[in-house]
């Protein structure tokens, strides 16, 4: 990438992070009567729902303490991290340590889910804000919460099930992709690096002996319990942004261990990952794809969410710093070229979360249970960081010339 | 109607069930290997899921005995209905009585829900059934699902909860909706006619009670356990297919029993559905609308289904012979051509399911889990029979003049 460009654009992300994105929410959503954070918001900002999401808690909460431990160590960011903390460690919790899906406004239980996402984005606050903090008792708690998902990821039995197992076992990707990052998170808290490697060691495994479809290079949604393709339209049916998220989780921990062969073995995926995603006809990704061509079950497979693009977004950036290789830059400039084009609401800030395939707004409002101030920031503060980071190499090199 | 318009449609409405619509479904979602029906087919007809639907087993059984019932005795419809309640009876059932919601191709359980909906489908398809094949052992199965239906009705924590009851009740119209069709469906094989007409009584009183918003006269969808207004966006989203299917469900009660203040009653709420449901920019009924014009949570709030366009036609149809409203007719009209204009599929039959807002094709398959052979086919042979009455009366009119 051109130096030029590479200033352009960093200096693009932390403007947006800083003077758009952060603001709409620290404005928006921070709930000083009852704590946490409400994020069912409109296009401008007025609340829509005061039910509070979990999954929005932890995520928000791990944003500002992320930001206070990359960034700046800015106090407001502190204090905003410890606001949902707080709230999650005061109501979000079950009798039997389970996180809780939705509570209401003043933190009263209202949904739990099969899922385990509830607690991995709990994780993530506790140990995000005890890097922050220095708590050791914040610490504790999210190894306690991960002790019990791993219990739950190999005891998948003890969850009540969607489909009878006894008739068919299914076996979702998202869980132990999501539990990657999760625990590279902790463990950039906890320090206990072979404790954690070894862990994602096994999560990494078990992607590449259950999930990837090596033949097509592609990593499916949901197999059977041993890994099998099942040919039915949940089967079949894949999200390429799971599939990038995960990729670029996945260099990330070849980046962090200095293995080029991890990261390479990741690109095909990546590249299929694109390649199946991207539509021709209007731009931008589909939200759900079949594998074979068919047609794909969710009614809105074809939509344009914001998320996917984010996660492209970061991961063909990576992809191009890793591998200097021409075809990520060139992904990463239309990606990003379509997303900027379509998703940023140029009236009240922030990016509208749901397009209809040709790019339209479908729904308008900025967030909801699953949006809230997570994929966008998280995008713009990755992408900041990365490319100072090629901006201090190019700029090291100059020096040595 | 002009008398030439009412002889049009109504040969129309029985050749595109004769002709166009039962071959597609005959020809291919008949499994004469494992019984029953596959239904999850793409555009050709050709299979894309093999699991089984037990919704669509139930209506699809109910549609071939009411062909028979109704419209002529074939020896094929018997047959074809009789080949669906032997698969209902052999692996629909739970060991409590509830009915699965999907089962394995050959009759393995797969998966229940929360929902009665398999249950009250199980029972317009033995009840129908039984008036063809005089079967006394399918009407007391059909009776003996009603009762547990009516009791799980009248005790709903008896089923597990998506919501913790302790913090929200929360009450769906769509049961007691679905329930008034169910109860006329088997009042009709039954004939106890007082014990029927009182449980649809009730049902009606509490869709009034706790549904009807009567100053905007609109049957919200979901409400507090008292039938409070939730302002949440669940509680502000209504399905106007819903309403309208409601509305129509209810005129003929209001028909059969020749009370036509319940008619009258059920008025402002079919108009105030198709005010709210119609979209002005493209045409078609949205699929959820918010009654306060905030957006809508659901991802596909805006796109046209099949089945609310079907509801449609035939409640205006059956409003304006019942009422001899022009508005009715102007609705029915305007809803029937943006239907014909979006829906049918030229090149293989049948209509496509899922529009985007626009009206263009969004997923292509003929059926799934939901969509089979029932709300097209229900609607046109329900509509070539109320033609076929409102022909009599012309003819009537004519030898009396």
């Amino acid at each position: 990438m051109k130096k030029e460009r590479i200033s352009e654009l960093r200096e693009y992300f932390l403007a947006q992070l800083l003077n758009n994105v952060l603001p709409f929410w620290i404005k928006n959503a921070i709930d000083y009567e009852c704590g946490g954070y409400i994020t069912y918001l409109d296009r401008k900002g007025s609340i829509l729902c005061t039910d509070k999401s979990m999954w929005i808690q932890g995520r928000t909460a791990w944003l500002f303490a992320r930001l206070y431990n990359e960034l700046e160590p800015r106090e407001e960011w502190f204090k905003l991290s410890q606001h949902g903390i707080e709230f999650i460690k005061k109501y979000g919790f079950d009798i039997d340590g389970r996180v809780f899906f939705t509570v209401t406004r003043d933190g009263q239980p209202l949904r739990e889910r099969r899922y385990l996402f509830s607690e991995t984005f709990a994780i993530i606050a506790l140990a995000e804000y005890s890097r922050a903090s220095g708590s050791k008792e914040d610490l504790e708690l999210a190894r306690k919460i991960l002790e019990m998902v791993l219990f739950l990821y190999k005891n998948p039995y003890f969850l009540p099930q969607k489909i009878y197992p006894q008739t068919r076992k299914l076996s979702s990707l998202s869980l132990p992709m999501i539990l990657i990052n999760t625990v590279q998170i902790l463990r950039n808290a906890d320090h206990q690096d072979e404790r954690y490697n070894k862990i994602i060691d096994n999560l990494i495994n078990d992607i590449f002996t259950y999930f990837a479809k090596s033949d097509r290079n592609i990593l499916l949604e949901t197999v059977g319990a041993n890994g099998e393709f099942l040919d039915t339209p949940q089967g079949r049916c894949i999200d390429p942004g799971h599939e990038i998220e995960a990729c670029w989780f996945i260099m990330e921990e070849g980046r962090y261990r200095n293995d080029y062969k991890l990261i390479e073995k990741m690109l095909p995926f990546l590249d299929s990952a694109l390649e199946l995603g991207w539509d021709d006809q209007y731009g931008g990704l589909f939200y759900f794809v079949d594998i074979d061509g068919k047609q794909a079950e969710p009614l809105e497979w074809d939509m344009k969410l914001w998320w996917p693009h984010n996660e492209a977004i970061y991961a063909t950036a990576l992809a191009h710093f890793l591998t200097g290789e021409d075809r990520y830059l060139d992904w990463f400039e239309k990606i990003l070229e379509w997303s900027l084009r379509h998703f940023p609401d140029k009236e009240y800030g922030e990016w509208f979360g749901y397009l209809h395939r040709d790019g339209t707004v479908a729904l308008d409002h900025k967030g909801n249970n699953w949006k809230g101030p997570f994929h966008l920031p998280r995008q713009l503060l990755y992408s900041y960081l990365l490319f100072s980071e090629m901006h201090k190499e190019i700029e090291n090199s100059k020096k040595c010339n």
